[in-house]
């Protein structure tokens, strides 16, 4: 049987070696860091080491770096309306928040459903900077969360342009940084984000660990989500997750190294499975194509394709692909980010992402080109045929 | 040099080979649970199987186990005021808590400081019954908190009995089971708890994983701590920690097995050890020794000796041991714990935890024993000649 091949990066990643490495000693680490005791201190030692690690991927000072069990827990400790900074203590009344967000940002945090307000993307999958400052211009002092790559489009967004602005209304930036980081430069001052965040298991370490980064030094949230020991100075209580943290911390130092070069690697790979599917297929189309875009991901559609039937149809071939984001509710939805750029109904329904990463080969493209003509071989063929083969 | 010796399990425990082994396994599966392609479904299969081993543990149903970050993340996610059931649809306006819970219950969770109280606990380290009932009949329908036993002393709560006279003021009651989970008997339905707080790393498994389990069905959380995904089944959203929760698992199994062996095992060490100190130190006060305590752990104190004094002796003899609970915040604070049941200033701030595990040793208590002869003569000595040395 030929080997799987995995094109659901976005979903997650596999474990670095270096992750994985600094996760078995880690866990040799018997102590909680908050002992006082050498065991204590050596796993205190260990968090401390990934921390910097962390901040210099995004550029910011170690202290400011919490980590958290994930990204959804970085945007939800983020999204509140008490977050304070040296000069401006009030709650802040309205969250702002692009159309395409995560999931775990458009839920919202502790903002009630009334405070928080979609602002618009374009058809290019890129949001509306005027919609921002119109909504802000009505909305003063909001919290703004604009997402720096899309999780379904790899569509980057223009983060300092929105950072310029949301602060020109006296807002505050909150960044979704999980897809790009590690994928595309990320540096908090550069981008103007007050607050970022990141998941480690989509540059490759374990699943359960994350950050949230202060780009300013005098964020402070007086209402912490997890409140109890003074663990993260007090802006996230719990035993840390010394192992998964550390292997984050490695997985980080790994890819500051090499992400120019496997940013290189998957671009020419990813141009090479679109010029693929477009001779295959010359109808289909590649969303968010004409911005700029992650190297790793492509989104596409084909009129009459079914995005369920198409992923299963691709998994029996033996490449695991997803039709966007990864439904965590086993309900395959029409995705809210194709919705929000515009993109007609026929085609909303099936979108499928391949999302490569740093081990893919061209072998790999191949294998999914090939499962590609088969795929779109018989769903047009069903859709002559068989019209209720994707019910 | 000696090899050191580990008495701090109450803290953290070593991980089991069970649970490494379960770890190693699940960092192979490249997948994110919530996709539905191969790699997905096996994630997901893991963490179902994690699910089955935990529900086990402590007689409850898979489906009412919701996977967390930890024990902290448990409290939070349980201590809401929004907790539903098929009956009651009501926010509940009261918590009501014993005065020595861990500090992550003590927090409060998503209840204002002012819907908070605390219940008075007796010299011998249990919850007084009759100040419940009191404080029951004046807030009727509370959720109440109650620690199965205590982090600090061993000490076992009567949780069943409050938990009837919870239930017949219409209350709920939440129970933190995270120090006696896997030591002793932690059935959820003889317990009658509404809702019960395990820990991972406690019994073996990595940090950043842990539990909140249902002993109803119908306990509902319209308004989860974290939200976006459809995760746990709409009660917690986010990637799970999948390698950390088959690992989670495994120790669990392991635990099932092997509890009535090592808790006997860790009692007649523990017997050994409170002998061995009373023998050296006849004016020893061992805390809640006249109740009911977990097999493993001793809280003692001597007059005149400091805490952080005697926790970094022991820990230059070789020893990890604590001063109470894992100090977060870097400060040694006095014990709330021995302050709620009464103990004198001079005691409060002296007092030593030893907190043993399956594979300590009688060699290993030799060697504590032998420190504590050093230790307890120099503090001796100290207070005589050296008065400031605890400074």
């Amino acid at each position: 049987m030929a080997q799987r091949v995995y094109l659901d990066w976005n979903a997650t990643a596999p474990l670095r070696p270096q992750a994985e490495q600094a996760l078995r000693d880690a866990l040799a680490l018997a102590g909680n860091p908050s002992s006082v005791h050498a065991e204590g201190r050596a796993a205190r030692h260990a968090i401390e080491r990934a921390r910097e690690e962390v901040a210099a991927l995004v550029a910011a000072r170690p202290a400011d770096v919490i980590f958290t069990s994930g990204g959804t827990e970085a945007n939800m400790l983020a999204l509140t309306p008490a977050i304070e900074t040296s000069t401006e203590k009030r709650p802040r009344g309205k969250l702002l928040m692009s159309a395409i967000e995560h999931s775990s940002v458009r839920a919202g945090g502790r903002f009630s459903r009334d405070a928080i307000a979609d602002i618009a993307v374009n058809a290019d999958g890129r949001v509306n900077l005027a919609a921002l400052a119109d909504a802000i211009s009505k909305a003063p002092r909001p919290l703004v969360s604009i997402m720096l790559a899309n999780n379904e489009t790899g569509v980057v967004q223009p983060v300092s342009e929105a950072a310029a602005i949301a602060h020109a209304g006296g807002g505050l930036l909150h960044v979704d940084a999980v897809q790009a980081a590690g994928r595309i430069a990320c540096d908090i001052g550069a981008l103007g984000a007050d607050l970022l965040s990141i998941s480690a298991h989509k540059i490759g370490a374990p699943k359960g660990v994350g950050a949230l980064i202060r780009g300013r030094e005098d964020i402070h949230f007086p209402d912490p989500l997890m409140r109890g020991g003074g663990q993260e100075r007090g802006s996230r209580a719990g035993t840390e997750n010394v192992a998964g943290i550390a292997a984050f911390g490695a997985a980080v130092a790994a890819v500051r190294r090499q992400r120019a070069e496997e940013a290189a690697h998957m671009l020419a790979l990813r141009n090479m499975l679109e010029e693929g599917l477009r001779a295959i297929s010359p109808q289909i189309v590649i969303f968010g194509a004409a911005a700029e875009r992650l190297p790793n991901t492509t989104l596409f559609a084909l009129e009459g394709m079914k995005a369920e039937t198409a992923v299963i149809a691709f998994d029996l071939e033996g490449v695991a692909v997803s039709s966007g984001a990864a439904c965590s509710s086993g309900k395959v939805q029409p995705s809210h980010v194709l919705a929000a750029m515009g993109v007609s109904p026929p085609l909303l329904r099936g979108a499928v992402r391949v999302s490569l990463g740093w081990t893919t080969t061209e072998a790999d493209i191949a294998r999914v080109l090939g499962a590609w003509r088969k795929v779109s071989g018989a769903l047009s063929k069903g859709s002559k045929e068989r019209p209720g083969m994707a019910a």
